[in-house]
């Protein structure tokens, strides 16, 4: 009884249980006699910890019980950490995280064997560890049992399993388990389980997930069986996240097709100059589909025990759709993708329609993720093509790079990447938006003739194609398709300084002309804002421009903006395998980057 | 040409605009000459104001163009608010503010007229102003229009009106009309217009909306209609807001009945003591239905511009379900309603199941306006009673009060106000949590019967209900009912503590006793928990407990309890009327509250 006495007088936060049977009672205890049947909360000093205190055909008996998890996001899984039952953002924020368990390792199993241990400590390792500590006698009283459960709701977006000493990871809820006993170890023990995920944040889940651990009184003299107490934990489903041009690239991806040798042999000692891997998707896998940077956007999530890249997969499905799921997918390499409804994508769902900017801070607020972008139709058309529901409500659902919607619907392929990039830049906000500009353009062409060289051709060498600074400068056509895109471009950077915080010098108008077909608009020559960003070194598909004493200057002009800020550019031929088919340099690749060193969960919201 | 060099120089944010028939140019001007048809925006030192330099067959024009709203929240239109086309929450926050137009000024059509012209002024008056501010020449050039615009998703949610010479108040945008033509009023002009919200949020709505206004480009030379620049707008729809008991009383509503005049005359004089205004709801309209505690919750909506009362009516719909939208809804008294799917509505899905508790703080994190609470099934349960899901999820997504889940399901009718109610305190957070305890009620009757009263009769004058102390304590079969009914009571305890930041001594334990009847409970007397508050007054269900020198022991136990925190019980009679129809004085009452002081848009989210 002395103990019991102690902790009477030491603890404060936890439960003290009573067992029904007490027949004997100190003075202390008297209080109690009132309550035979109950717990009760007192205080105590002793941090992180639930106590239960109880009496069953015996001596009082102290009991801990906690279900614990690794809420102060330190990849430990500390005692009760008196947060543990909620989420909240920000370095001072807490709460524990969840992976959707998206790689390769993931299996449909309800319950995990060690037939291939290797794989199976991978598959553990993604999951969020969630401990049962307990400590006291050596078993409950009779009929009582512990129970854990969660809600309908989040059924369908976890599972948790246990060790086990009989069968190797038995699934304890998850599914059409909301709920289930878990064996009592009692004296001091441990049990250990693993929370998985199985959905990101979308539109109907906000991607928090309660699991609970309920002690569960027997039923008795025709009374339901009735709850003790209850512990709860609180994890958030990682976000899905991009990484802009300004983080470190690890891996570059391009097709292999019948027509584009030269290009990547180009492709190749660039991406081995900047210290990165090249893969190259084959032609069977292809199919003739050589536009990477469409079908596929590589992102990663994010977890103080676990992080890997997750591809997301166009619902666009060209002739690549096979490649990300059979290629991409693999050990610590996710693959999530989106089904539009009915099949209606256009080619706004494209992924070269789909960016994201570096960190930003606008009007006070930080964006140290950035922010998406994405391309839709302008706001006040009756018709018009946008990126499809479902991608668009996953990419908002995903919060951490809150999105910015762009008018991309003018362009005749509609991708955000035919105006507009980012590269990095050492001063300012460590970044420059460079957009094309046929203002800049035709400005160029006018030095040129005012200059003496009005009889500089375009496209020299590529045949039919050539055509003079003069010739281009008289043709009014092309003037007036030209005003019309500088009019949409314009709307466009009014947009992106409004929504990143940019002033006019955070960005460069590069010089590039289009054409308008059908209404909508392509790039005239290469489009040199389509590039490729390794680091400092850039990839611009070569915009054969008039040449002035042997040089191109489109070029000329292009290195030296971009020299400016460090940056060294390599112009890649594309003009047959890229251009002529209406992308180029950025439209066919895609690049993996390193993440962010800053982690999500310390944004504030 | 000299405003424009002066403007030229002195501002920095806005729109520069050109028409193309620029012919004579200043060579401070002449980079806008490779650039005849685009707006520009410059650096200027003046705030708040969006300018438009525009060259037209003419001289330089300066136009101001700005869609303004109180994105400051003062209650006043400002000047191009630099942060009106986001949202943030907080003291340092910003973004306007839009109340659902849900009382009876109301109405359907497509635009207002002045035919009554009171009721009009009413109606403007609940709608948030939106000024839009042009200053420049007389016209715009030929061609050129301003549309308002919003999306297709926000269309549901909001209508703009505007002002006019010729019809009053003609619809610009909302329900099918998703983009307008603007007439321009040019000079120095301003045009008001009139933004009315049509949704509460709700689990597919957020609350914020976002109105455009860009000025269009002719179409010319088989080119689309093009955007010179787009100004736009954030509104965040106000939630749905619950008063606790802590704030003071403005009206009571009671409905009469056939039995119940003696409990009428009780029930006004302890209201009209307590300086508010009893509201009788008469028999042709209450039906026979007296629980005006379980149709409707009062609540309100707030905005820097308007205020009023609004009603959620239940989806319970007893015979009172008129009332609410018959007898309340009215000038400046909003109705709002959930309809649950297929009828699947329980007893849980009354309001006696819907309170908010005092502002608390729990673990650092503040809620200055309460936390909703409701009562569910125990999550174990493989089976058991709901509120239903709409109206959770309309609670949920008001997001200000974040609501709290108790097990309210072992209770027969299965309120949470039949173990639960908060009363104003003057020390220590301000108020107290009251329980209802079976364990302070045998303490109570075993002290009885120490004390030499186990003859003492409950039920003194009820005749056959009569019952003695001695009786009451001998009864195994009630003890051990309330046996479990006080652990039910105590998982609950240990949740409200937990999710409200309460300690022990924040909760005072009511002595009451329950019955289980189909293995669920109600109370076995009078339950003195599911009281009325009135600021200082107290109106108790009359316990009928034993008496001891002419006194009964349970009201003075309760007065004793209740004087300590300087409030003032009156016992109320409702045996006949209410209790043995299994519910009591606040099952029977409804109190409509003063609103908080503080404001919803200055929570930290």
């Amino acid at each position: 009884m002395v103990i019991s006495m102690n902790l009477w007088l030491h603890f404060s936060s936890g439960y003290i249980y009573l067992a029904p049977s007490l027949t004997f009672l100190p003075v202390a205890l008297f209080e109690l006699q009132m309550a035979p049947l109950r717990y009760i909360s007192l205080v105590y000093s002793r941090p992180k910890a639930a106590y239960e205190l109880q009496w069953h055909r015996g001596p009082v008996y102290l009991t801990e019980i906690s279900l614990d998890v690794d809420a102060d996001r330190d990849g430990q899984v500390e005692r009760n950490n008196p947060n543990k039952g909620s989420w909240m953002w920000g370095p001072n924020g807490h709460g524990a995280i969840l992976l959707v368990n998206c790689d390769s390792e993931h299996t449909c199993r309800k319950s995990l064997d060690s037939e291939h241990q290797q794989q199976l400590c991978l598959y553990l390792k993604d999951m969020s560890p969630m401990v049962l500590r307990t400590s006291g006698p050596a078993k409950l009283p009779e009929g009582y049992k512990l129970t854990m459960h969660i809600s309908q709701g989040d059924a369908e977006c976890v599972r948790v399993f246990r060790t086990s000493f009989v069968k190797d990871y038995p699934l304890v809820v998850g599914g059409e388990d909301l709920s289930k006993e878990v064996p009592c170890l009692w004296g001091n023990a441990e049990m250990n389980f693993y929370v998985e995920g199985l959905r990101f944040p979308d539109k109907d889940f906000e991607g928090l997930i309660s699991i609970n651990l309920s002690m569960l009184e027997p039923s008795s003299q025709g009374f339901p069986e009735t709850p003790i107490f209850t512990d709860r934990v609180v994890f958030r489903v990682a976000p899905w996240i991009m990484t802009p041009n300004t983080l470190d690239p690890v891996e570059v991806f391009v097709c292999s097709t019948t027509d584009n040798d030269q290009f990547l042999k180009r492709m190749r000692r660039l991406v081995e100059n900047s210290g990165c891997k090249l893969k190259i998707c084959p032609e069977d896998m292809n199919r003739g589909d050589r536009w990477m940077q469409d079908e596929i956007e590589f992102g990663y999530i994010d977890s103080p025990h676990q992080r890997f890249p997750v591809v997301l997969d166009s619902p666009r499905d060209g002739d690549l759709q096979d490649f990300p799921y059979d290629v991409l997918l693999g050990q610590d390499f996710g693959y999530v993708t989106r089904t539009a409804y009915g099949k209606e994508v256009s080619s706004l769902d494209s992924f070269g329609n789909l960016e994201v900017s570096p960190p930003v801070t606008v009007n006070g607020k930080n964006y140290p993720l950035g922010r998406i972008i994405i391309g839709v139709a302008f706001p006040t058309a009756t018709e018009g093509r946008n990126m499809t529901k479902v991608v668009q409500d996953f990419l908002w659902a995903q919060k951490v790079q809150e999105p910015i919607a762009l008018f991309s619907d003018w362009l005749l392929v509609g991708h955000v990447d035919e105006f507009m990039t980012f590269v990095p830049a050492p001063d300012k906000k460590g970044f420059r938006l460079l957009l094309a500009s046929p203002d800049a353009s035709y400005k160029l062409f006018r030095g040129l003739q005012n200059g003496g060289h009005g009889q500089a051709k375009m496209f020299d060498g590529l045949g039919a194609e050539e055509i003079t600074v003069d010739e281009i400068l008289s043709d009014e056509k092309l003037k007036a398709e030209n005003n019309y895109v500088q009019s949409c471009i314009d709307w466009n950077r009014d947009v992106l300084k409004r929504e990143l915080g940019l002033d006019d010098d955070d960005i460069i108008d590069l010089p590039i002309l289009f054409r308008v077909m059908e209404n909508r608009a392509v790039a005239y020559y290469p489009d040199m804002v389509n590039m490729i960003v390794l680091g400092k070194n850039l990839g611009i598909p070569k915009p054969f421009g008039p040449k002035v004493d042997g040089r191109c200057a489109l070029e000329a002009e292009m290195t030296s903006l971009m020299g400016g800020l460090g940056l060294s550019c390599t112009y890649i031929d594309d003009f047959a395998s890229y251009h002529k088919l209406l992308g180029e340099v950025h439209c066919g690749s895609n690049v993996r980057r390193e993440p962010f060193s800053f982690k999500w969960w310390n944004l504030e919201m």
